[in-house]
């Protein structure tokens, strides 16, 4: 069974004030990137792997899919997500992604943010997405970059009269990360970028894009702090179609 | 016109004592890993674009290539190239990689090893390479890693109370880096990862294969000190195909 930090009060707490469960779509800095890499979803039928409050399933309804099947670990977003939708072709289901069962050739889009690098079989639950893909479908998702998720340390470091850099170790070293973001002892695994090409290649897809998002001229206007990002980019988002 | 480092004297005389230059593609420990990336070469048409010495062409031929083309831009290179083969089924050939011209649909696979990362219009090259391959032919590459390429100060330090890391910064500011490689001036251009994916893809590519490539846990225990490569990658290794 996956890890289920979502159902953990103190994590819930203080994941329901990020500014993206706030405002949803608008509060992701890389959502105006994610969104240009997706199909045009009128008419499709799309899957939301750990879909939390359901932003993206409401938004996906209001951009012409014509089904959205939403999955999560977590009963509390679950339940947060179904008590805002009164759609009946949004269905919240509950499944740990470590075991997801999804229909056969079934979905035009799966989707998927900031959830696979808590995944340890990628490669399972890659194949299992790829057979739920009708022909020339695809998958489109956002991962913590793995700059991000590398270092035994991840925090930028001011070095002695040098400039602030982000502290890479263990690139290479794929597995486990425990960190202490908004609980303490929360378990990632880091990948490497290859590896996810390896691991899309090896399940059937053809790799359609590839971002590693920064923020853009405006984001850092708006949000100067925000330039370290460049330094570092925090999120990687990948496009993929099945073949 | 491209830089020209390899026609500076003292730069040619260190790139000379390397152990790749010394020992060929033995001396080169990525060697195995992108020799397995190769197709079949049996009957192939080849270039190698920054052929060097020609160790890779020679290696062609004896792997089973119908002709090899080398291309580089340093008179000494090819000099040295053509003094130490007799085939007429290897042509050396004097070219700006910034300015590449190939017949069109003509090889199998085209060859490069840590060359792309000195070229500026890598877009208008990769165009070249794709019109130059014929349908299903092959690119193999090597670069230096974006990871190696980024830093303002590219090399390893040792945190105060904490482990020896590899300071990232910049990682998303594209463009040249000037680096005391061998000689002072080196000038580089760094791209990040997703870069080479988006422009392979533009130029019409399929990507096949991705390595970050680290040393293996044999090459460690011969060269102990290379443990450190696992904690950033030296080298992106990336095979492609037209469609």
């Amino acid at each position: 069974m996956a890890q289920n930090i979502y159902d953990d009060d103190e994590f819930f707490e203080a994941y329901s004030r990020l500014p993206r469960s706030v405002n949803g779509l608008d509060g992701a800095p890389e959502w105006p990137t994610l969104v240009e890499m997706l199909p045009d979803l009128d008419g499709t039928h799309v899957a939301d792997l750990g879909c939390g409050y359901g932003w993206f399933a409401r938004w996906a309804m209001s951009a012409g899919a014509a089904s959205v099947l939403g999955i999560d670990l977590s009963e509390k977003m679950l339940t947060h997500a179904a008590s805002r939708t009164s759609d009946d072709e949004i269905v919240y289901q509950r499944q740990d992604l470590e075991h997801l069962e999804l229909h056969t050739d079934h979905f035009d889009v799966v989707y998927s943010s900031l959830t696979l690098h808590y995944i340890v079989d990628l490669d399972g639950l890659f194949r299992e997405v790829h057979g739920s893909l009708r022909p020339g479908g695809g998958l489109v998702f956002s991962v913590e970059h793995p700059l991000f998720t590398a270092p035994s340390n991840p925090s930028f470091v001011d070095l002695p009269d040098g400039p602030r850099v982000w502290p890479v170790d263990h690139y290479l070293l794929e597995g486990p990360r425990t960190t202490d973001w908004l609980a303490p002892g929360v378990v990632k695994q880091h990948r490497t970028i290859a590896t996810y090409v390896t691991l899309l290649r090896r399940s059937g897809f053809e790799l359609t894009a590839m971002v590693e998002w920064g923020p853009s001229d405006a984001q850092i206007a708006e949000h100067p702090s925000w330039t370290v990002e460049r330094d570092r980019p925090p999120f990687l988002l990948v496009s993929a179609r099945r073949d």
